[in-house]
């Protein structure tokens, strides 16, 4: 008998397939190492000093070197495309993305999702989902917790429409929420020869903007290393022979690897806001492909103490990428829409020590 | 003085350097490491649970995460080059390879081969060479053990022709040998949530055909860097200088990558089927060339249950990979050989936990 | 408030910001482990015995696996070139390196450097800056100490040209410095079948030339991700918007980059000059761009017991790396300058074991 067995492969879920509450388990856990650290270091450049020195982290106060931020968030949010986004249409936005404990070489993350939203579009052709995604290190603490939402096609278009609910988001994280991953910091002891840069936490005032000044060309080769690290198996980012017949007739690059190579061009003029505390928001305004040169710029949004805490501020930073475009004159927003130019546009919350 | 010493410089052997029998050290030993787990899971897509997590691992009964069964056939494979094939015209086929012990980060592989075969072609230019080849792990126990065949040109001409000598070789790895390198498995640990499919060894059956469905568009820097990390040295995959002068005028992938890539691939539809036991034969039936979009398929071919063990069943699974051809019909033979976008025709044992 | 906030980006520094004798402590501290060794091996192809098994470093007399010297290296290196050479015209040569203490697994390094010389060029629009550069563990023992000497853009040319002063630099290191990071070798334990060579240091005589045969195309994305590993921002080798427009139209390879590629080719020739002991200089004389490929041969200048050691002696070698030009016939000079093909000259101490 030679029959086919299509119910063995799985095709990723169409829009009709959601229920608004359902938790989805996703597969599969890892276990992260120094040896991720690295390859995440050499495919993005982050470079910030607790994360690439076992003795500026421990001098500070944490236990170990932590593993960097985005690197966990990217291997949590790999988890979920399979379940989640394997056919979506675009990743539509994240928001209220909180890094709650510090991950360290030999830690292993899980992911669970629940779908907190669902409305169909009015072409019936498609919706979008809100899931919540909680990562989990091996003793079942959450370490990471965010929302985002995809638009997904639907298979069978007759099926019927869910009924719509948009989840409330909050804007920004709460100030009172952030720092749960950063231990107690030992501001006497952050080296500024060392970390990269003079600034402390008082050094930023809102409203100042920082041009990143570099720039970086992304290959093929380094995107699909990258996206296969975080076990992200979304199909655009790895079928030339489909892409090369679908809208942009390329390879997409993930969005995830468009806020890492910003985040790490920031280490200019952001070296010692070392720890993302939290992701207030991010949209990827315009698709990156292989060959293009990512610069990128912040502008310090806001500038809050925390509660409790005299160690680090917390600095909310946008961060803009631009795509073969420098940004010396801080490229953003033009009329409705965005500067022809710009990829990507970040909200988050960042940690830098206080001056001692 | 200013001689030249060429004597310094290995060439490679010819066909007429192997003596039936003789065995060959090799160099050089390589200890493998959680960075070369994840360079390898980074470069081919690997997922498989066990392989991937610590906790899972653990759960179900290995010590640690073992290290990928094709990242170490490679590493074993790879140092055989220098001695075997460096100069061959064509790897033609792999026969009764075993694994015999689990590999775990830390465990230094090396390897030795025998010659168990010699065939002069008819054209007295070149002829095939049959090496048994073991690896050995830092305890001396063989973890690996595997033939292969290589065609091998002459230097001297005039050399005279060996005795022939073609090995007998077993078309499939015998059932009673399989799952030595496989610990007891606590099969209710085995959490299919994290491993990513809902199907035990029971779940398949001979004659089901399972389409892998995604693509993977592979790059020039990917293979050369997959093949660098295992210390796999022959020329045709390095150096464009020469092969731009050659056959196919561009650099062919090591045809293990393409192996490794299939096996990721096929974790849509396998992804229980967490161990390779044996490969019972393989062969590159086309070159492989960056740019190429690689697509597999698999039919199950027998399912057998292991002597004395009730944890896990063995599928024997072939694997058919193609280039730039989507896979959903199942494209194989034609006529005497081969549809012509196959590549790869893998013939493998492995291992599924059986339902609880 | 929206002002722009210059002050926090580095710009690098220019030749009139240079000070004689100014000490200057380099960003980021870097911990190297064994993920980064497999990655270095990956993307060069080094393949040296004690770096690549642990039991072949303990048999010999290491208490673990050395990280590869050169990879150690670039890392100290790459930590000066934010402060030294982020907007360099050139880097115009190396002196007096020495290897002081083996690097393993978890060390920390980080990087101090001095300037020695500085002297402006007679159009006044640039001038050559020396600096004696210092990488230490994370005891404060130094492991690696050199000179490099790079020509640096003035900003501003009406600045005042310093006093002229030009280091006096050692030809070579001298014999009886070399060593301190090689610890007492067990010859007899030094397994030739597993180190690829049967040549002991008796083997090698001043003036033997040899070819090390094969060649290796270099990627884009490989030297990319190479140069980040070693956290080198220097901004030549990723920025192709600029660089299109640049005096190449092309990203730079790093040329540490090709050091390490012609130090892996002479392992066909040198595979038992396990331990680069000293550089006596180094010049890149032509850009290297992706898709070349380069070649290499070496000479062997000078043989050299060690005062108070017989467990090795010494190779001074020169390695000439080419481009697109295999080496049989040992390219290298021509005239006043070098054979057009020539990308690289390097003229090292290496350490091989004396034979037992």
């Amino acid at each position: 008998m030679a029959a086919s067995a299509p119910t063995k492969t799985a095709a990723g879920r169409f829009f009709e397939d959601f229920r608004l509450g359902e938790t989805i388990l996703h597969a599969t856990p890892r276990t992260l190492n120094s040896g991720d650290a690295s390859l995440y270091s050499a495919l993005t450049g982050a470079r910030f000093a607790p994360q690439s020195a076992e003795t500026f982290a421990r001098a500070i106060g944490y236990p170990a070197s932590p593993i960097d931020d985005l690197l966990a968030f990217h291997v949590v949010f790999g988890k979920t495309v399979s379940d989640v986004s394997l056919s979506a249409i675009a990743n539509l936005g994240y928001a209220d993305c909180r890094f709650l404990k510090p991950i360290y070489s030999g830690d292993t993350l899980s992911a669970v999702s629940q779908v907190i939203g669902l409305k169909e579009n009015s072409n019936r052709q498609s919706g979008v989902v809100y899931v919540r995604s909680k990562g989990s290190n091996q003793r079942g603490e959450t370490v990471i917790d965010y929302v985002r939402w995809v638009m997904v096609k639907k298979l069978d278009l007759k099926s019927p429409a869910p009924e719509a609910y948009v989840p409330k988001l909050p804007e920004t994280v709460a100030v009172a929420g952030l720092g749960e991953a950063c231990p107690p910091i030992d501001r006497a002891a952050f080296d500024q020869d060392l970390s990269g840069s003079p600034d402390w936490f008082e050094d930023y005032r809102a409203g100042e903007r920082i041009d990143h000044v570099d720039g970086v060309t992304v290959e093929e080769a380094e995107h699909q290393t990258a996206t296969r690290l975080y076990q992200n198996v979304a199909r655009v980012h790895f079928n030339q022979f489909s892409e090369g017949q679908g809208r942009f007739g390329r390879r997409l690059i993930y969005g995830g690897h468009v806020i890492s190579l910003a985040r790490a061009l920031s280490f200019n003029g952001l070296a010692n806001a070392f720890h993302i505390a939290a992701i207030n928001g991010g949209r990827h305004v315009a698709p990156l492909f292989a060959g293009d040169t990512v610069f990128a710029w912040s502008e310090v949004l806001e500038t809050a103490a925390l509660p409790g805490r005299d160690d680090v501020g917390a600095l909310r930073v946008r961060t803009v990428a631009t795509k073969n475009r420098p940004c010396a004159d801080f490229p953003w927003r033009e009329g409705e829409g965005f500067e022809p130019h710009v990829v990507l546009e970040l909200d988050y919350w960042a940690l830098a020590p206080r001056r001692p």
